[in-house]
């Protein structure tokens, strides 16, 4: 995480492009993405996916990669790979991404963008990869040796913000070194070959991050994610086996009661109202009440959604017609970018 | 270097391939190549050109890469980097290579060959990464931090061997760590996802190394270095003015006197001589003599490759079709390999 002086530095920074996007929406193009690895929850979905939409509507180029090579920074195999990277195109559209807007494209797809690894290689230091603390972080919780396609990644990215020439990047603080190496990429090789690539400012969302169900990081490994994909039988499932406490009185207090909390601020968001609203009117309902009425907000809120990706779902040549248009203009995009690239080396032969 | 039983392997193994080579050529793909910094010089005539003009007339598929990215592992610029590749590909022609059965081309213009980093960083961990003692030894030399080009560098050479199915590669002793690295690579590749890569064998080269004209390692930046492309009177006045010693007798002692060992050693690999009975026939002839004997044994054996050039460097154009053409090549390869790839990764969409 980088110290406070940056953080105040990244947070005005990222204030001012927020103001500037209001007015002027067509001076900025967006990249963001996933990696592949299952389905999308409500955490993706209320952190990132309801943002995107916004971006695509307000008139920004919004670019949104299927990071499909970055599933093997940490794992020996690529399992049930095609059938993650279609859902993941169906929750998409489903969500409200329209690829008319916005371009949906995989790495593998896309070779003119992941040869920029080379030249970006160059531009940075192995000591400075390290420094990186999602890195870290990720390698640590992988439990496996440091591979290196994980030490590269954050160069990786680079190349997908810049090939497209990527000026803002929505992120959460802890995400802000990734676009401190993409700002300093971008910089030494507009220093060292000419001006080729834009500066990039990450763009901070105020949104928190959603909780699972059991008021810990949401994430399919711990059971407490409920996905967008889901029946809402299954959802009803998944939440009436959700833990509680101890106590009958349904109150808010993140901090000593994650689970009952967990559950409040689900139905909060999925409601638009205060979760502590919500626990007083609750109140001596106790647990049960509680499941019942977030299975109501989180089934009412994801019905039309749900109805979307079922009929999306029956359609799946129209799918792959998306992501195929999504990679054709990559390819166009990326293209463009190298030819830019290679000039500005001289490799021009 | 490898300890001495992997060496003993590693002979072993490049032995029975030297002795197969002679009765089934067309079970072999080589790959090779240069890095464009600046011209080719005798040193990589005889201890390269002249063997890759052998296997290509051997039969064997020979591929060679101008390793232009491969320039900025240890440096900021590409600073003439057109014109050391156009002059490449015309060394290479004048020594004999043949564009109809050698492949001549550029890493920046195959993306697909670019893109096999992206699953090949995936199989090393940055560990092994960085007990490469070439990647060592060349962060020493330049004097510069670690670049990530520079420690991924052995990744890269395993991408441009495989994605052409290259399964030998011509080597000295100290390269035999690339090629363990890249045999991991293809072996790891293999077991993950389904094969794809054959096995790779270093070719153990025979030739000793030519030393410069005062006997240290030859390079420009020594000044010992004739060049394929300099004229007669260019060889002849670097000759001229290359370092001899006190003693006029003129003795082959490669380790007491490295000057009068080196030009003795490049007139003897010119004529096909003993340096021995060189030296012997010069006696009490003194340096003078050496070097009146060593210039022209270099330009008469360079005389016709010269000539050669001289004709080829007056029609850049067929140069450039013949680069365009082994990158044309080398792209349609590329892609078929890399669709080898995502198929057996499951990255089909």
């Amino acid at each position: 995480m980088p110290n406070e002086g940056s953080y105040e530095a990244a947070k005005r920074k990222s204030d001012e492009v927020h103001a500037d996007l209001l007015v002027n929406p067509e001076k900025y193009t967006m990249l963001t993405g996933d990696r592949p690895t299952g389905r999308l929850h409500l955490g993706h979905y209320f952190g990132t996916l309801v943002d995107r939409v916004r971006l695509q509507d307000m008139g920004v180029r919004t670019n949104v990669i299927i990071a499909d090579y970055q599933v093997i920074t940490d794992r020996d195999t690529t399992e049930h790979i095609r059938d993650n990277v279609y859902n993941m195109v169906v929750d998409y559209l489903a969500c409200g991404l329209d690829p008319e807007k916005t371009m949906i494209f995989t790495h593998s797809a896309v070779p003119e963008l992941n040869q920029l690894m080379l030249p970006f290689l160059s531009l940075v230091t192995e000591a400075e990869m390290e420094r990186n603390p999602t890195v870290k972080a990720e390698q640590e919780a992988s439990g496996h040796a440091l591979t290196g396609l994980l030490l590269t990644y954050p160069v990786h990215q680079a190349c997908d913000i810049l090939f497209c020439k990527g000026n803002i990047v929505p992120v959460g603080r802890d995400q802000l070194p990734h676009i401190e190496i993409t700002s300093k990429i971008a910089r030494r090789f507009n220093e060292r070959y000419g001006k080729v690539f834009p500066e990039v400012t990450g763009l901070l969302t105020s949104t928190p991050l959603l909780p699972g169900l059991d008021g810990r990081k949401m994430s399919k490994s711990y059971g407490n994610a409920i996905s967008i994909s889901m029946t809402a039988e299954e959802t009803a499932r998944l939440i009436k086996k959700s833990k509680s406490d101890s106590e009958r009185n349904i109150t808010f207090d993140p901090e000593n009661r994650p689970e009952i909390s967990g559950l409040l601020t689900t139905a909060g968001i999925c409601t638009g109202r205060d979760p502590r609203e919500i626990a007083e009117e609750i109140g001596m309902g106790g647990a049960g009440q509680l499941k019942r009425y977030v299975t109501e907000a989180v089934n009412d809120y994801f019905a039309p959604i749900r109805e979307r990706r079922e009929e999306l779902a029956k359609d799946m040549g129209y799918v792959a017609d998306v992501l195929h248009e999504g990679n054709r203009r990559a390819c166009e995009i990326a293209s463009a970018t190298l030819d830019e690239v290679r000039e500005a080396m001289g490799m021009v032969y």
